[in-house]
C-alpha cells in the first residue's frame, strides 16, 4: 500500500518583549550607522509571533502528527514563560551577547526547541518562523 | 530562450463546520486522555480556511497558471457546497471513520481535489493548507 | 481641576463552538425557510470572538480602568471554560430553548457578565461584541 | 436643503515601543501584586496601533473631512517620530511619572493631538483608540 | 417585563474598484496640490470593505434582528454586483461628478441602502463603514 | 565548527493600483470569456501586498541577513514609488503588453528586483509573493 504523504502542522504562540540592537564589536558610530533607531539606549518592543512546524506521518488512530496538548505544553514552558514580558537583552542569557534580531531569534528557537519537541513525538521539528510585526518575519527550515 | 520560472497561485476558501474527536479503536479513557476537550460528546466547531496551491507555467496570452473562474467553480462545488455548515463526522462520509483533525482534512483535500483541478489546467495541484484557527494549520506538499 | 474623560478598555477572548438553528415554535418547513443551511440536523461551528468593553475613570495610581488580571479571570471562568469546545444548543442551558444566533449570544453575555465584572472594578461593563466570523458580528451597548 | 450627516474618518498609525509598569506611590509588594509580569525590571514591548478619528462635514469640492496628507503629517511628527522605537517610561517625559498603560496612552493622545489636528481642518478630533495587541485596546470619545 | 436592549448586527462585504481624485471645480494646480498622487490621470485601486450595521429588537422566535439571507441578497445586488471590478468615476453615475473618496462612498451608501434594507426588516440601517485599506476608513452613524 | 542554517527574512510592502485584463491576441469574445468581469473597459483596483524573501547566512556581528534599511530603500524606490497609486497597464511599461495578473506581477518582481537587492547584501533574493487580496496570491521561488 502506498504510504501517505507526510503532513506538517504549524502552531503559533505569541509573546511581547523589548529589545535593543547594539554590538560590543562595533564602535558607537558603527552601531549608530548599522542599527539606526534600534540602537536607542532604552530599547523598544514588539508583539512577537512564533510559528513552529512539526512534520511526520499522521497516526492512523489519533489523526495527529503530534498531540497538540504536548506541543502546547513545550511552547508554553520554553517560549511563553521565558520570553513573554521580557527584555530580550537582559532576561534571556543568549541575547546578552547576541543581537536579538528576528534572524537570531529564529536561529535560537531552531536550535533549542527540537529536543523538547522530538521526545514527545515520532515527528520532527521542521521549521521556525519569527514575526516581529505584520511586515517582517524570519524563517529557518531545519 | 530561457524558460520562465514556474509560478504557484494560492486560492483561499472558507467554510464553517463542527467536528468531534473520538476513535472507535480507543477506550473511553484513552479517548479522554488523547483528545481532551475535543472528545466532548456534542462536538464543537470552527471557521476553517483552505488554501489550495496550483503550480505551472504562466500562459503567455492570459497571464494565468489556471483560470481562476475554473478553480473557483471546483472549490465551490467540492469544498464549500459539501463542507460549509456541516458536521464533519456525520455529513462527510470519509470522516465517519477517520478522526477529523486538521491533518486528516489536509490529507483528504490533497487526495480528492487534484483530479478536479488538473482536468481544468495545464498546471498541477501542488499544496494544501487547512487552517482550523489563527494559530493552527496543517500543510501537505504534493 | 477638570476631570479626565472616561476611558473604555476592550478585551478579546476566543472560543470554538458548534451550533444549530432551529425553533420549536416553527414547523419544519418554516425552520428550513428561515434558517436555511443553519437548520442542517447535525449543526456546524465557528471560531467565535467576544469583545467585552469596560468603562470608567482611570485610576491615577495604577493607570487602569480595571485590573486586566481580574478581567481575564472572569472571562476565562465565565466564557472560555464554559463555551470553548462546546455545542451551544446542548452544553449551555440557556441555548436549549433560545436559538444561538450571534444576536442572542451578545444579549446573553450582556446580561450575565456585568455582575461578575462590576464587583471587581469601579467601572462598569459597557459593551459586548460577538464575532461569528470575519464578516459578521453583533453588538450591544449597555 | 437638508444637510448631510457628518462623517468620521479613522486613520491608523503604528509604532513599536517598550514599557514597564511601576508606580512610585506603591510599595514593591503592591507593585508586584497590581502589575504582575508587567513589573519585571527591564520592561517588555509591543507593536502599538493608534486609530485617530476626525469628524466633520465633507467638503463638497474635495470630498474630504480633512486632507489626509495633513493628517498624516501631524501623526508622523507627533506620534511616529516620537514614539516609534522608544521606551515609553524613559523617552517620553509624560510617562516618567504616569504608568504607560493603554488607558493612559489613550488619554495622552486625546489631550495632545487635537490642537495639532484642529488647526489643519474644519473638523474636530473625535476619538482615539490605542491597541496594545490584537486582544486589547483602550478608547476615548472626545 | 423589561424589554431587551436593541442589538446591532454588522455585516461585511468586499469589492475591488479603481478610482481617481479630481474636481472640475479646481484648477490643475489645485487638483495636484489637494489630491497629490491620487490625481494621477489613469487612477489607481483598492480592495474596499463595507460594513453595514442594522439595529433593532431581536425576534424572539428566530433570534435575529434581520434575516441574514435577506441582507446578503440586498448587499450582493446593490453593492457587489454594481461596485466590484468597477472604475468608480466611470461606472457609477454618482461618482462622475462627486470625488470618490472614502467619505463620499460612506455618505452614498448611507443614503441609498436604507430603503432596500428597511423593507426587509423591522430594524433600521444604523451605520456604514467604508474601509479603503487597513489604515483608513470612514464611518457614518445614521 | 558546524555552520549555522541559512535564514530567510521576508519583508512586506503595500501598494494600491488599478489594472484591466485584456489581451491584444484575443478577440473581444475570447477576452470576455477568459477574463470575465476583469475585462470591463475602465479597469478596477486592488490593495496589493508584496512579500520579498532574502536568504543567506546571518552576519555574526549585526545579527542580520541583510540590513533592513537597505532593503527598505530598494523596495521604496523600485516598488512603492513606481507602483503605488498607479494604473498598471498605463503607468508601468512592462504591463502595456503583458496582462497584469498576480502571476505576471510575481514574475516581474522576481526578474527585476534581485540585481537591486544583491548588490546590497551577501544574501540572495529567494522568493516573491504578490497578494491581490486576502484570498489570492502568487508565489515564485527563485
Amino acid at each position: 500500500m502506498a504510504t501517505s504523504p507526510s503532513v506538517r502542522i504549524i502552531r503559533t504562540v505569541k509573546f511581547s518583549a523589548a529589545h535593543r540592537y547594539a554590538s560590543a564589536k562595533l564602535s558607537e558610530e558603527e552601531n549608530q550607522r548599522v542599527f539606526g533607531a534600534c540602537y536607542r539606549p532604552h530599547g523598544h518592543g514588539h508583539n512577537y509571533r512564533l510559528d513552529v512546524g512539526v512534520e511526520g506521518q499522521v497516526d492512523p488512530v489519533t489523526g495527529m502528527v503530534m498531540n497538540l496538548a504536548d506541543l502546547d505544553r513545550v511552547l508554553k514552558r520554553e517560549v511563553v514563560a521565558r520570553f513573554d514580558h521580557s527584555f530580550l537583552n537582559y532576561d534571556i542569557e543568549h541575547f546578552a551577547e547576541t543581537v536579538p534580531t528576528c534572524e537570531n531569534l529564529a536561529l535560537y528557537f531552531a536550535r533549542v526547541l527540537p529536543p523538547h519537541i522530538e521526545v514527545a513525538t515520532q515527528g520532527r521539528m521542521a521549521s521556525v518562523r519569527v514575526w516581529e510585526s505584520d511586515d517582517l518575519f524570519a524563517e529557518v527550515e531545519l
